[in-house]
């Protein structure tokens, strides 16, 4: 599979949601395999909350391969002999493409607390601007999980003919309560940790130290990716070997699982690209701009093919199921579909059982 | 209704569970109600994980009464003209029973973080000694929630001749990972707030300005206290009317709940009592002591009557289900009952929808 990796520079400025404008800015992404004569081979996957570009594939010896590297490769569902995949770092991350961090013109002091809050829109945008520079005018299929789900609802409701497929996996129309609660602790315990600093800590010594508030909030996070069920599997009532029973601070597993992913998370990924990222997650709804969310959905003229897991506690099947009822009731049966996928996993699902919808989605790709 | 607030002083060493020591120890508690001639009414209501002995009933012109106040009083379902109830602040709390800011004997210092870990056996035992002290050897009923409903399990299986009836409510015989995972958020967030010291933080300067850390680990509990629905029924996407929807720190009204209780009871609850509580809550296992839970549960000789509700997401039903099935497979299904309350609120119904609960608890007391 051959993987390369660049970065985009656009110097038109792009007219944000929010009134605000981003100008210029970068986006950097991936491709898998090749584009074909007539462009009419791509497949775009949009990534989750705090992914990045780098989807599948090795670069040199890395120890993990790309966060979708079981779905995307020569031979896999996204077979790359056949498409050519592109995924990029959403604009507002800290993986290469524009972020909080990076220098806002023309002060070249990084922006921090000034960047411009995001959407889904926003993002989306970015991308097809990106997409419109390589020349690809047209794709056929998105396929993207939680907030990268959010893209691809987004991608069909406002650009309806930019796609032959979409699939949404483990998503939503419109952030609930629920979700916005989960990401709260995160919100307050970065924004109040004193190593924030009001968004001038200092990058360097985050990546050695990490952050106490952003590693609670991945903690609570991991809550929301996981599930009773797969915490008792994973964990049961095991207890760190080193610790004491009655010691205050003596772990069980789960709590030295939550605490390994939490700092570690918070040396590699950036606070402020979190408070933003989460900000984006939060005021999604597909319904903006449209007076309902039927309204917004009888927009979509592609194929679209929305796929939940039953055990996820962050965006509930009865989420992407409500979806389907509507695009039903707008008499889009036809070209609309809903799989709940039998899961014990929960929301991570969607990362780690492909062979749980593989041939689903080879299906409705007309590869099987 | 009588309602009395007292605090008794014991000097007798209590035993702990780890093997520690606590001496001397004081216990606040209320009663509500008269204790009849024969001693034969009294009815045990021990509290949840930051409750407190004032169950029912108001100080003076307390703007709110007590956390049970719907439940007992006279002519309710708990109707103290009849009952002579009783509720005792656990050791280890921070409203007047013996907990880490308590002097710690002989040097009179607090004990912060040398003060013991303890268990729902500890608790519950230093709750007897009270008893006895009281002439008190036997009780019509023992009605608890949560880490309530834990110290009812606990009374069954470890006195077994101690209560007639003990009627256990939205917990467990044994805390998941789940739970346990929800409060590692708290945990992380005060051990490691600057404002915490090692637990040398000033108790009046917490109490005049909170703890982020406190705040964020309370906001982990309401998500549990709540669910998915019940927030969606509560908040909706509803957004806070001053904050703009682009604007990074503007929040949903679900946040401005989380924080306005989170902070609000970071100004009234003790940090190191919070911490205590949680490691209270997270090592409990009724099995403990026992080969098994059948082992444990095969020791009850009370009418042990579980009440769960539908919407719990802290201690969900199936895990009081559990309990059931294990008691009718030792045989004792005749002097068992399991009941889910169908409720949409989740693990705060028990606090809250008295209605659903009252005519059952009334016939398994024989007053109805």
């Amino acid at each position: 599979m051959k993987l390369r990796t660049k970065t985009a520079r656009f110097t038109n400025p792009l007219y944000l949601e929010s009134g605000r404008i981003l100008e210029p800015y970068e986006i950097t992404y991936e491709t898998y395999g090749e584009l074909n004569d007539d462009k009419s081979n791509v497949i775009i996957v949009p990534h989750a909350l705090t992914g990045n570009h780098h989807a599948a594939g090795r670069y040199g010896n890395e120890a993990k391969p790309g966060w979708w590297d079981k779905f995307i490769g020569d031979g896999k569902t996204l077979d790359t002999t056949k498409y050519f995949v592109i995924s990029t770092n959403n604009i507002g991350s800290c993986f290469g493409s524009t972020g909080p961090q990076s220098p806002n013109y023309p002060s070249n002091e990084p922006f921090r607390l000034n960047f411009p809050v995001l959407t889904i829109s926003d993002i989306v945008k970015a991308q097809r601007i990106l997409f419109d520079s390589l020349g690809i005018h047209h794709v056929r299929a998105i396929i993207g999980g939680s907030l990268g789900g959010m893209q691809a609802i987004c991608y069909a409701i406002e650009y309806p003919r930019f796609a032959d497929i979409v699939i949404p996996m483990a998503t939503t129309a419109y952030t609930r309560p629920w979700a916005i609660a989960i990401n709260k602790m995160g919100i307050e315990a970065i924004r109040h940790d004193p190593a924030f600093k009001d968004g001038h800590y200092d990058v360097d010594d985050i990546k050695d130290n990490g952050m106490v508030g952003l590693a609670v909030g991945r903690m609570a996070g991991h809550l929301s990716f996981l599930n009773e069920a797969s915490m008792r599997e994973k964990f049961g009532r095991n207890y760190t070997e080193s610790d004491g029973l009655y010691e205050l601070f003596g772990r069980f597993e789960v709590e030295r699982y939550l605490e390994y992913n939490g700092y570690n998370f918070s040396k590699n990924f950036d606070p402020l690209s979190y408070l933003y990222a989460v900000k984006t997650m939060n005021i999604f709804n597909a319904a903006r701009g449209s007076d309902t969310l039927e309204e917004a959905l009888a927009k979509i003229k592609c194929e679209f093919h929305l796929i939940s897991f039953k055990g996820d506690v962050l965006f509930f099947p009865e989420e992407m199921h409500e979806i389907h009822e509507v695009m039903c009731s707008l008499g889009k049966s036809s070209h609309c579909s809903y799989l709940e996928v039998d899961s014990d996993l929960g929301h991570d699902a969607f990362l780690i059982e492909i062979d749980k919808f593989s041939d689903h989605v080879l299906k409705i790709l007309g590869d099987k």
